[in-house]
């Protein structure tokens, strides 16, 4: 007899739980020509629209059961994040487990699958690890996490200390952010396997000096004092808890030749505001489509002339050109220019989106510790 | 010049995305006294429920606003798994950025806070790390992962090798349930704290033998066939791919008397089906609210008898009393008392939830490796 099947019939209902929707939708539905069928159910909305990564909201249709449908046109193989706004509310997929996590706003994600030379794509290569770390920041006074990237074959008893990237999210991401959404441990697998970035350990900090400051939203930037804090207390976070910390367990470089800092919009200035300000422990570093930053940049980095071209191995700028904020990476690199200090520009097409920041990742590990 | 703020009135917006909702809701709001306020937009909703972790789903009520509310009696200090039910459909908490992450229903969670001794609750001891490994699976044919707790303070060069637990998740989670859910790495880090558990590594695996069984969602149980294939395959993975891995990268006791199994639900089973037939490679076993086994338990375990009272430290079943699967659990501790097995049977106040499980691991990781 089987005890399984939880049934009006049976007497003893062995299933865990009860089945919870009658009939599940399938979205999304990434077809083979690359578009992708989008489903919610929601019978009593007026307005449903899909709002996806790096494209206008886009209104759905209803029909008679009560169920939202969009068909996109093909899209380009990548991951994207997107929601359903139904009256102005922005809804996750239920149908779909695969989620975009952030403080500010949860979304899915769909994956639209690209040939396997694409950095993204999960091949069949030997893959590194991701350690979960979490500790008290006495600087910020809360428990806090960050993740660290081993490479393939890592050896913590190796001859040969590891060069290290510390890779920063974006306001709104967590910790998680660059593995879950940017799929930084891939792309470094990747890169890895091809001969194209070397064999390195990559450590993901969250990224908030102060949690208030992500609680507060998106009104937080309006709040200068409170911003420059946050990236006050980010860089001692970094710099004294975080980096003392994983060069005590991993098998690290502790030399600036080997330490690169990098990130995206927050994160992008972030690692401009650390790495430009203490080029004793940092000579690679890498902004994408940096953002919310005074503009003033002789007052963000005040000690920053001609002479950092010594100790600078790589500054590499990058912004999507469909970004709001390509004026203002546009305006550093003029500034950076005047001041006679070397950068490496970058502009590909897109918008503020991870859609870009893996592509910038892909392009920049492989500059790095040559 | 700052040039942080996206405001109409200035020309060169500079916040890195457009604020995304005009007025956010709070919820949940915890209480001093532990009840909990739900609020959810959905202006144009007949009905919405809250559906919450070990309750039956409860009416909200809708203002003038389109906010449906609800605030809760005093809950006991937990973590609570929910969602909001708007006309039949399951939706998370947009407001709330702690999800519980399962792959046929994500869900929202709630922490109501209580005291420190409570084994879930983040203490400022040492903690482990969580380890995310990725691995392709010849069995399953599929690329797939598992994570590996270590105690704070874990040495890979030790003289003396760790004990390790394989701690299986239930029907619909993954690999991330012990952690994200369970709070397993905070139960072992508090625990081990205090002195009351051993320090051990604790490998949490995916648990399915083939990813199609829960692809098909809870209608999976009702065919046999597949089912007892995702048990076998499981298997299979377990001790031919999880196992020599996390032996191979962590300092970890090859030894029968060294090795546990536990699990929940479906992981419950899993343990009894592994380890109970498996003997020479387990001595502790772990079933927490098992269930979705076949009732012909001389067919599940068709060697068992009471020569494994000699083999056995530990044979542990548990379930809540307000659990479904409570019959089934009782009937399997009666053919084991029939057979002349030894178990220790607990049973505690309880649904199939979480609640029940976080307490199951609090009191059966104390018991191992004494």
């Amino acid at each position: 007899m089987l005890g399984v099947i939880c049934t009006a019939q049976q007497s003893k209902p062995m299933q865990p739980l009860p089945p919870p929707r009658p009939v599940p939708l399938v979205s999304p539905e990434v077809h083979a020509d690359g578009s992708v069928t989008f489903r919610f159910r929601a019978p009593n909305a007026v307005d449903v629209k899909l709002a996806l990564e790096g494209a206008d909201p886009a209104s759905m249709q209803k029909d008679d059961r009560g169920v939202w449908t969009m068909t996109t046109a093909p899209l380009a193989p990548d991951y994207y994040g997107y929601d359903f706004v139904a009256d102005g509310v922005r809804l996750i997929d239920p149908e779909n487990p695969l989620l975009k996590p952030n403080l500010l706003e949860t979304q899915s994600q769909v994956h639209v699958p690209g040939p396997s030379a694409l950095p993204w794509e999960l091949n069949d290569v030997p893959h590194g690890v991701v350690h979960h770390h979490f500790y008290r920041s006495a600087v910020a006074g809360d428990d806090r996490d960050y993740y660290v990237y081993t490479p393939p074959g890592y050896d913590p008893a190796s001859k040969e200390p590891y060069p290290v990237l510390y890779l920063l999210h974006g306001f709104g991401d967590d910790a998680s952010g660059w593995t879950a959404v940017g799929r930084a441990n891939v792309i470094l697998d990747n890169l890895i396997a091809r001969g194209q970035a070397k064999s390195m350990i990559v450590v993901m900090p969250l990224g908030y000096g102060a949690m208030e400051f992500v609680r507060l939203g998106w009104e937080a930037w309006t709040h200068a004092e409170m911003r420059d804090r946050n990236f006050e207390n980010f860089r001692e976070i970094l710099l004294n808890e975080v980096m003392p910390q994983v060069e005590g367990q991993y098998r690290i470089k502790k030399d600036r030749n080997a330490r690169a800092i990098g990130g995206l919009s927050m994160g992008g200035s972030e690692s401009l505001l650390t790495g430009l300000n203490n080029l004793d422990k940092f000579s690679w570093i890498g902004a994408f489509s940096s953002g919310g930053i005074p503009e003033d940049f002789q007052k963000d980095f005040p000690t920053l002339d001609a002479k950092a071209n010594q100790q600078l191995h790589l500054l590499w700028i990058a912004c999507g050109t469909g970004d709001q904020l390509i004026t203002l990476n546009r305006s550093l690199r003029q500034w950076l220019k005047a001041k006679g200090v070397k950068a490496t520009e970058t502009e590909i097409p897109g918008m503020h989106t991870w859609m870009v920041w893996r592509r910038n990742l892909a392009e920049f590990a492989p500059l790095l510790f040559r």
